[in-house]
């Protein structure tokens, strides 16, 4: 069932409408919202999951490479985070940008605070993090990353995340450091930077545990992962599965996995393997390797339906056409699609009964139904990558 | 700081504000939204936490005790699951009801599918599921439960919750059934039904864990727990937990738990034990009891910070004025306060930084910082009992 495909034109006469028009076909809910990336003109789209549809497309937000997107606690903004620096603020339910700023040179990524109020974004260029107010983009702190031995520049910062009590982690990509950016003294806007060094070689991404316990760096300089327990900060940072990264490729890497992509499902964490056709199977207690899964490619995203049964894996080239299901209790693979060359991401509904799919080189964005493993749907999208929905607004981590 | 208390006709003059509003004004986010119950009148307060505050007041409702509310997938909708029977959709942007029908004589509470397109009720009285469709309450079907004996009447109907794959879970009280009523199959309206009798005696409640998987229903008449593990309903109903319930009863039994209450936290169950002081904490995957906690009261909801951190108890009479919150990791006590009389539900902001408290015979519900444990603001509400935040749209099993 192809959707009318939904031109600029169209798009801004909805904005339009739904700017002028009756109280009733203004006011809408804003559970069931979500962005989808065209990262090739830098625009993006506005669509709906009740009825899998597109509602707008919003132009002018610069490079958006790798951009990535979170949502404001009342699920009406999102906040779209660019890889030239820009910071555009998209308000969803009139359709437009709502304000945008290039906070820094070279970003990748950011995350909003647990109470809603403050937006961070770790730079890579200049290095640091900028935290504004979530409101009106305004600047309240500006934390230079650690300066080179040679004193050139600060290192970069990578793998932003939010964590439980009003804190944000980022890792130091050129110094190896992980730090704890707290925000929950709200006498200040000066945060307590918790700094940990000598965490390993080249921290290139992260992730967060879904309760928001354990926080990860993926190390592209080295084998291993560094973890930081955060119930637990005064551990410090521990080196975990050894053999995972560089020491592990026999291939090519293509692309290093996104650790975003990680999921723990049944006990059990489902790691992307570096350079392999492979998913590691993680014991969720010990973090030793308990199993691998033999894929048709080199996984990217490795994510868990929300009711964990299924872990969905897209791959990287010259595989990225195909997308694999695991069956989470066994870790076997119960089905094999191809949607189309240029799978870059996945989101699922927000309880799991559907997943969308982007597929840049079709300019698609497939709908999948993930009880009967059928494509149900196709909305047309200008490249698309990332796709997000607003009830991460209210989730540990995204 | 108390909040200035919203009249009934201030909040009719705030609804028809905003219903005659500019679009400026109407527009808003349904993330951050939220029900209160108010149960001696039959009202409901719609309420907001990012500003903590009361938008409206909705009236006309019927009989609120032991009421409880789910929400659309688009957030926008809460449906009032009343124990005369009422079914109401509220329109939580136009601040009204927008459809209320009588379904059934005597319920005890219902469910949103999967899918968010039905609504499902349990009915005491006549004994018997009735769904029907989210968006115009029109009755889709209509399930009679198994009649007894003597066939005087049908068993009640309790344990009412969706689970994933577009199913109902209820438990028969009188038949002591667990019943999986499963809508999938879009082709028809006649769900599939598959029963498992004699799963103990007199199922009072039900509990689902956080992933959907386990489906649990307490025993009034026995000991025990009945468990059904959705991922292998072939393996039909066991029991867990036998030491659980009447044998466990030195003291008189002034509220039988809300199993709905019970929560999965750093891999132990905490479960409220029935008729003693005593919260008990399960291993996950043995589901045998591995310790007890010493608490005020008797334990009636036992919750969980979405962060798994912290756990929340309140209390059954004469023990109802206070709340003791436990440390996840080491089961201690860390702070015990007294909100003050007849504390009935606790809510969690949907990252857990705050957590609203219904005080009854205070007419005060009061939101608390869960970091620093500290009373921060009060908002004033008739007889406030059930807390619902529009967040649990996104979840399975709320």
């Amino acid at each position: 069932m192809k959707k009318i495909f939904l031109t600029p034109l169209l798009a801004l006469s909805l904005t339009a409408c739904s700017l002028s028009g009756t109280q009733e076909s203004a006011l809408r809910g804003t559970g069931d919202l979500g962005v989808i990336i065209e990262r090739a003109d830098g625009n993006v789209l506005i669509v709906e999951h009740s009825n899998n549809e597109i509602l707008a497309r919003v132009e002018g937000l610069g490079d958006l490479s790798h951009a990535s997107v979170v949502f404001s606690r009342d699920a009406r903004y999102g906040y779209v985070f660019g890889r030239d620096g820009g910071l555009t603020k998209i308000d969803l339910l009139k359709q437009r940008i709502d304000k945008r700023i290039i906070q820094g040179g070279n970003s990748i990524g950011g995350a909003i605070s647990e109470d809603g109020r403050l937006i961070a974004v770790g730079n890579y260029e200049p290095g640091g993090v900028k935290v504004f107010t979530a409101d009106t983009l305004e600047l309240v702190a500006d934390i230079p990353a650690t300066a080179l031995a040679d004193g050139s520049k600060n290192s970069r910062v990578v793998g932003m995340t939010d964590a439980p009590g009003q804190k944000f982690m980022v890792s130091l990509f050129d110094t190896g450091e992980i730090w704890i950016i707290d925000f929950s003294d709200k006498t200040t806007s000066e945060p307590q930077i918790t700094k940990f060094e000598n965490i390993g070689k080249q921290p290139y991404d992260s992730m967060l545990t879904p309760e928001g316990r354990y926080y990860m760096a993926g190390l592209f300089g080295e084998d291993g992962l560094a973890m930081l327990d955060l119930w637990h900060p005064e551990k410090g940072v521990t080196r975990v599965l050894d053999g995972y990264g560089k020491g592990e490729q026999p291939l090519p890497v293509y692309k290093m996995p996104h650790l975003e992509g990680w999921t723990v499902a049944d006990d059990k964490v489902f790691v992307p393997a570096v350079g392999r056709h492979e998913v590691l199977v993680i014991d969720q207690k010990t973090w030793q390797q308990k199993d691998r899964i033999e894929m048709i490619g080199q996984p990217v995203f490795v994510m868990a339906r929300p009711d964990a049964r299924q872990i969905w894996v897209n791959f990287a080239v010259p595989d990225n056409q195909y997308v694999q299901v695991i069956d989470s209790e066994t870790a076997e693979i119960i089905k094999t699609i191809e949607p189309g060359p240029g799978v870059l991401h996945m989101e699922f509904s927000p309880r799991g009964e559907q997943i969308w799919i982007s597929v840049r080189d079709r300019n698609e964005v497939q709908i999948w139904d993930t009880a009967t493993l059928e494509h149900l749907y196709t909305l047309e999208a200008d490249s698309p990558s990332g796709i997000f929905f607003t009830n991460r607004a209210h989730r540990i981590g995204l």
